[in-house]
């Protein structure tokens, strides 16, 4: 890259669209509206291989980078006919940072550079306006002082109201050009005292620093974050836009705006977007004066309004993409400042996917592609409806989707003290610790001030499913004093606050949220990606009703029935308990004997639910003293109300009989099959019971289709010796009812001994099903339990890992076993079916992996199915693209 | 093998000892012998291929195998002159198993076989001796009853006792040819009551009958315990041999013996045996009568002992291997009946190895080959000076080895109760259950009437390194009665025993123990080991004392020094708690201080004592909460005795904090290098503590090689974090002194994820070391406390586990892993340093693993150091032998 004859700068009628990893999106974007046609005030973009060769050279330009800008600024002076430094015309230029993808947490915009004490003047000449020249130096020095120079944006405030209550003015616009002229020099002193170097006058030099500062800004602290939280490479730099200033506040006849190609609400294919008349872009995010809606400029200035609206038509139709555009009239003469793919909410993302398909504009592979499984996410979460008017009061990073309305608590303490009370509470806190987490558990929605993706409350509201929104920088907390001020609005201690985690709004009071739903959108585009994935969506379920709930949501399986959950629920519990106290196999023989038409029933309820599916279901997993907690308490209950001698009794044993089975680490303990190996008739009830209910089924007509996991197995053999039981109970339950059905043996793979002797496994078992919660544990040798609140969060805020391996399937060790057990279960078995029931199955990252190494299905919870299905159909794309 | 021309038999002069798996050993020594021209009976052998043919076959001959027999006695026949089945010079034999090894639990010889009512009185005609021949049928049917025919031997002890009270006389040899006659009739009547056939007369029935037991014997249970135990092969199949009777009781001029050619009990190279004149071995064994030293055969017939002594030279000659043998003399004739390698004491084994290197017999390879790892291992436990006279009341299975006096106890809680009171106890049960474990563990030895090598029993022994005898079935125990009955004997609850593991014997009173040593020989031997080998042997030690043992047992390195053990110590304990009561960093801190010069001190010692080798420290791995357990009781003592105020508020802060360190799972919780991470100060302290020992070493000329083990790392960034840490502090503590010193920075393999990420892992860590304890858990997804107890042994004893996998290395799971790792940390870091620090490190099969897999060290405890080396030169033997 330090070739001498290297290309470094590209005017932006040099470039096009395909050039948007070395130019940008801007810088992409401005090319190929300047290709078009389009008035885009000329400029050039610095590439993001002059940015990477800028910090391989340790902070030094690449060798003819700064000749190849001096040529193209005579480009543009050709161009313009002004002239970079003149007195006379000046080339005022605004420079901006600008990657592959919009990206938060890089340099803004420095407008106006250029401007010195000379060049002021030729820009009065131009305009005949002092103060508006005065103004423009002025906003040039504050902007530069505070992005290049890193000054506090309200040390210049505090100049301004200082200087206006001097001359008693109320408002900016009252100020003439000399006051500008003098709070330009106070400017000037902060500089010199905060950075300690003059303010630079030659404009080469304000070029130079304002690119280094665009460069610099790539390796910041939230731009970092940022492409951590979404997983984007740091290696791709920015390139840099120098772009000839326009100006919006040159009168009635200038303005400026920022305008959508569809609603970025909703995803109404209309135009939407506001503008200011006499306004710098600044102005409108200042707020001082309140922006017209985009409509209304048809009638304010028709013809520019009307050639707007039809770059814009163009402009998504060449992108097949809803736009975001900015744009300036100077004077009367609309120029395109920008044009890139428009942010938006959940709900209109996959509406503009469905429409733009509808429009035969993409294809419905694109459209899938388009909508990110975060997204379907968000739509299955309270949210505010697109259409409502919301008035955000802050806005942070949008954490952890979701919205929700509370009352706002300070501490954890008064968050779950007024959560048990029955209030829906919101906790807005500086930021939280591993000590804040029954407050936030307790809580509604989390806001914090500070902290990126990865902080504490990012992790752990993730974890939680609550919405969050966190480094909501403009939000100033004081604890003690019950409050927080947001651009002098103060927010008090108990006052209601809406917090919306998917787009990071920050709303005071409530604003009305619609529940969680499968548009009839949503549900046409998870119909998209059912034609393209080839992973199986199944889902994870104990009972009828949350089947049933999965079938709608497009499971296609349960691929994880809990047998523990039907052994806890009330009138059962005894029975369990009589079972568990009985000290020979014929006293079990008789409890189970109890639990059998029960059990029988559940697995009729939900094999019926999901008639023509496969059900798997894991034969009894926890250790036997999970069923006798609580059983210390009562025996004091009994003991204080003096009951009779035969409760007291029975008590006692109990908990005898829970001191006895007390283990040290129960997570790796009598568990599982090695209860099914200890109590061999435990499981024989189970399978009789399942199989039972199945020929009920099918003498109803209905199809059921069981498959019988045996959980927890690390060695073969006792896989085998279990299998083989079953096996004859299995056969002698068919043989007495005269009927057979069709059912599947196979074994969860959770422990990582199974894993590297699949092959052996798979001799016996008909299906395997990665078990990732206990694999995550025991690969890695981690408690969940003990390791999230005590060090595993900890471990990802400090970056020591990229990701909980809880959440996003660790790819490198769990990921490896995986591959080597699902390639030596096909090697023995081919037509072996494959999945993973672990909570992994429903993230979208781990999804892609189980495409990767070839599963059959992913399941999750049923809330987890529509997540699923796109992102199965995403990993699929993604696979085909690798593959061809 | 059913091919027409195949030759299933083989006469003695037909074979030899290149054919011992197809004759085995004993029908090979046969062969053998009768090649070097001794005087055995003519005979013959079937092979073991044989035998497998008639498993294959599903339990008939195979072709052409009877006629092959036929034709076999035909050649017998003429080499006797004598005729089977003939009434006037009837040929009799005896029929033997013999597998390739020695293998108790198989088919006793059946003596005498071809006698039936017509060939009897052949054999009165032949011998003038009624009496005699009448004994003689009496002692075939009595023998093919029992052996071939499975009825109870006491049945026909009974009627000889009934009959011999019936005619008044005491003795066996008073009972005329009549008597004899009588009782042989009532044995064939309990034949046919309890088989429900007829005793066979036909002499080739019975011989074939014979030779089908010989057979089956092979699928006994007892056998099958046996291979399993010694993992031998279990389709090796037996030979069985057919030889013409000789008798040692026709008078004074006959007798017969067994002898070895060196002291089996201590290896001592003289002719050593017994004989008995006018007798059969039976008689020997019955023990009616006291047999004479062989020495004493010098006198009484000095040709027939130079004679065989010449043989013996010879043999052991020609096997260069002490010999087990067995004479018969008849009328004056000696017969050599059988030579085969003799069973030996450990001590025994281990010198005459070395002798017979010494008199350049044996090359060293060999001598190392001959001498197993168990028979070191006994000799490092107490044990029966072999030269002391013992009368053992019982053998049984030598399940675990070692010696041990005691006082009887009949249960668990006797044995529990006793030993707390400061008795030896010996616990006798039928067989043991996990309900016994607690009286187990409180004994000397365990000694068990049922169950073989794999019984709860054997295997819990095992594990606490106790002596045990198990299946020991001449015991007759009655608990309830607190007495048991051995062959009339009644020994009572309180009586002194003594047991011996490494033999199998059972001795009543106390025997004289010599204590575990490493005899010159044994050093010898192990030197030889040495030269051999190339796994290096190190040891587990925490303490100087523990590593100047280690060291004098030839440890060539410490492979793990836990520090934990220090921070227990009483003095520290206090400062310990603090520590961890500190709220703070800098209150951590202050506790780490104190810690420091102790911690110092602690290193020094054992670093002095490992001078010149290598010494791995861990740093502190268990949870901190393990520092705290107690303190409830702590509190309880505090509040009865009204303790002042400040000392209660400190105990009730650390049952709070023990509280808050609680933990679901402690294996798997904040423990190992993420208490380095979250606390890493206390990390800090350690290595500095360890840098500035080294540095005082080499001040005083004494080169000290620590090398610091960052424990339970799961992810490479745990282990860069915290090394790039530490190495800071190892730098800054040796700028300060001014000096340097060598070190290394590793880590310990103890979850599955480090080995399967060990590549990246050995970027950073200069040695990786095995923990395979928690590395079987991790993979097992078993915890060691809570499961051998409650399943893990019952799956040993049930045959689903073939061993314990925390004793024998798990290869396929565990190993696999370990393999992985290694591969992997090579192609990383070629010199990098790899070896073993669980309990497998001192078993040899586990060596031999890690040899398989080019290990550099195992470590274990300082006592199995002996072990290792001669496990090692196994390994390596084997190794060289398969890169052949």
């Amino acid at each position: 890259m330090t070739s001498s004859d290297h290309k470094w700068v590209y005017a932006f009628r040099d470039g096009d669209d395909s050039m948007r990893n070395l130019l940008g999106g801007k810088g992409a974007g401005s090319a190929e509206m300047t290709k078009a046609g389009m008035p885009v005030p000329p400029g050039f973009t610095i590439t993001t291989e002059a940015c990477l060769a800028y910090f391989e050279g340790n902070e030094s330009f690449p060798e003819d980078l700064q000749s190849q800008i001096d040529a193209a600024l005579i480009d543009v002076e050709s161009q313009t006919g002004k002239s970079f430094g003149s007195s006379d015309n000046p080339l005022l230029v605004s420079v901006r940072s600008g990657a592959r993808v919009s990206m938060p947490g890089m340099m803004d915009t420095v407008l106006n550079l250029g401007l010195n004490t000379q060049t002021i003047a030729g820009l009065t000449k131009r305009t005949g306006d002092a103060r508006f020249s005065n103004d423009a130096y002025r906003r040039f020095v504050q902007g530069f002082g505070a992005i290049v120079l890193g000054i506090d944006s309200r040390a210049f405030e505090a100049v301004i109201e200082a200087h206006k209550e001097a001359v008693q003015k109320a408002e900016d616009p009252e100020l003439t050009a000399e006051d500008w002229e003098t709070v330009t020099a106070q400017f000037k002193e902060i500089i010199k005292r905060e950075s300690g170097e003059v303010f630079p006058d030659d404009p080469r030099e304000q070029l130079t620093r304002a690119v280094q500062a665009v460069f610099k800004s790539w390796n910041g602290k939230r731009a970092i974050d940022y492409r951590n939280f979404h997983r984007l490479p740091h290696d791709w730099g920015t390139a840099c836009n120098v772009q000839t200033m326009v100006f919006g506040n040159m009168g009635g006849r200038s303005g400026t705006g920022v305008a959508f190609t569809r609603d970025p609400n909703d995803g109404n294919p209309v135009l939407y977007g506001e503008y200011l008349l006499n306004a710098q872009g600044e102005d409108v995010v200042a707020g001082v004066r309140t922006p017209q809606p985009i409509s209304t400029l048809q009638e304010a200035m028709p013809s520019v309004y009307e050639e707007f609206q039809a770059y814009a038509e163009k402009l998504e139709g060449h992108y097949t993409e809803m736009q975001d555009l900015e744009f300036t009239i100077e004077d009367g003469q609309l120029f395109m400042l920008q044009t890139r793919a428009g942010k938006r909410s959940p709900a209109a993302a996959i509406r503009i996917a469905v429409d733009l398909v509808n429009e035969g504009k993409i294809t419905k592979e694109t459209a899938v592609k388009r909508v990110e499984a975060t997204q379907v996410d968000a739509m299955l979460h309270p949210r505010i409806d697109g259409t409502e008017q919301i008035n955000p009061i802050a806005q942070g990073l949008n954490a952890s989707p979701g919205a929700a309305s509370g009352r706002v608590a300070f501490t954890a303490d008064t968050a779950a003290t007024r959560a048990e009370n029955g209030d829906a509470v919101i906790l807005v806190r500086p930021e939280t610790s591993p000590d804040d987490f029954h407050g936030m558990a307790a809580s509604q929605a989390i806001l914090t001030s500070r902290g990126g993706a990865t902080s504490h409350a990012a992790i752990v509201a993730r974890q939680l499913g609550l919405p969050a929104v966190v480094g909501c920088e403009s939000l100033d907390i004081d604890v003690s004093a019950g409050i927080f001020l947001i651009d002098g609005l103060e927010v008090s201690d108990g006052d209601i606050l809406t917090v919306d985690g998917s787009t990071g709004n920050v709303m005071l009071g409530e604003v009305p949220l619609i529940p969680g739903e499968v548009t009839p959108e949503l549900e046409q585009l998870l119909e998209w990606a059912d034609d393209i994935r080839r992973l199986e969506t199944w889902a994870n379920a104990d009972t009828p009703v949350e089947a049933e709930l999965a079938r709608s949501y497009g499971a296609q399986g349960i691929g994880l029935c809990r047998t523990e959950h039907m052994f806890r629920e009330g009138d059962r519990l005894p029975i369990v308990q009589d079972m568990i106290l009985a000290e020979t196999e014929q006293d079990r023989r008789k409890s189970l004997a109890q639990l059998l038409p029960i059990q029988r029933d559940d697995f009729y309820g939900i094999l019926k639910a999901m008639h023509d599916l496969p059900v798997v279901i894991r034969l009894l997993d926890p250790p036997l003293h999970e069923f006798l907690a609580g059983v210390e308490n009562e025996l004091a209950e009994l003991e204080a109300r003096d009951a009779n001698a035969e409760d007291l009794a029975l008590a006692k044993r109990k908990v005898t009989r829970a001191n006895e089975l007390h283990e040290a680490n129960p997570m790796l303990g009598l568990r599982g099959c090695r209860l099914g190996l200890i109590y061999p008739e435990v499981y024989e009830m189970q399978v009789r019971a399942i199989i039972e209910a199945a020929l009920q089924l099918k003498s109803e007509g209905v199809r059921a289709r069981p498959e019988i996991m045996i959980p927890l197995v690390s060695h073969i053999a006792e896989l085998k010796t279990i299998e083989s039981g079953l096996r004859e109970t299995a056969a002698a339950v068919q043989r007495d009812a005269g009927d057979e059905i069709e059912f599947k043996f196979g074994t969860m793979m959770e422990v990582p001994r199974a894993c590297l002797t699949a092959g052996e496994i798979s001799e016996t078992a008909e299906f395997l099903s990665f078990g990732t919660n206990d694999l995550t544990q025991t690969t890695f040798g981690i408690s969940r339990d003990d390791a999230e609140g005590r060090f595993l969060l900890r471990y990802v805020e400090d970056g020591i890992l990229a990701e909980n391996p809880f959440q996003v399937l660790d790819r490198t060790g769990v990921g490896a076993l995986m591959e080597i057990a699902a390639r030596a279960g096909r090697a023995a078995r081919n037509d072996i079916e494959i999945g993973i029931c672990g909570e992994h199955g429903g993230d979208p990252s781990s999804i892609e992996f189980c495409e990767l190494i070839g599963l059959d299905y992913v399941s999750a919870s049923p809330y987890r199915v529509p997540v699923s299905r796109i992102a199965a159909a995403h990993a699929r794309l993604e696979q085909e693209f690798r593959d061809r």
